[in-house]
């Protein structure tokens, strides 16, 4: 698959919350996964894609969602961007919050290699 | 400034399509641009703040913009996107048109060094 077809279909697993199967489907064994902030203010990274499982698992586990929508996908070359808006309730704090993030992703012989969260301030 | 104020100030200017603005505060002396797609389907880099000053004039004399929206921007580390919506009309060939893409900035010391755009797909 090019960038345009890998992105599409993460927007299209994403929108059915199908995060295990865009996992299985689209990233590579050596995917880097990075978000903002980190407990302790940095960036954290998550390498190999059982780690990312491990992500998607506490995800799920965590957060019942009320809606979770994708905007995009924006491509160009080796690199595309979705925008995400979602409504979830942190199960244990009973919190409900809107979350507004991008996702910049690279792909390399049709496979997400890496994958960095920004979220909107 | 840091990445979060060199963002929020992009947005701003880029609302009131303030470019020559942008560029003179904003840019580090060796940005680099890049845009998805040249003439011959590759990806076009354009360098230096003279190079962006150009693609500036271009753009204000080739388009009549009916209207320019910024949603954003989205913050990490030394990165920022903003999402633009614009809905303009090539001067001389008198097409109106939608254009979405992404914007995905690099801060260095303060300065943009790199933009990259996405359009979307």
């Amino acid at each position: 698959m090019n960038t345009e077809e890998v992105a599409k279909k993460v927007v299209e697993f994403v929108r059915k919350q199908a995060w295990h199967d865009a996992l299985e489907a689209l990233y590579d064994k050596d995917i880097v996964s990075v978000e903002a902030f980190s407990a302790g203010g940095g960036p954290t990274e998550t390498r190999g894609k059982e780690g990312v499982r491990g992500k998607i698992d506490w995800w799920v586990n965590a957060m019942e969602v009320h809606s979770f929508d994708a905007n995009g996908p924006f491509v160009a070359n080796d690199r595309f961007v979705v925008q995400y808006d979602a409504d979830v309730t942190d199960k244990q704090s009973k919190q409900r919050r809107k979350m507004s993030e991008v996702g910049v992703y690279t792909v390399k012989n049709g496979k997400i290699v890496r994958e960095e969260f920004l979220p909107r301030v």
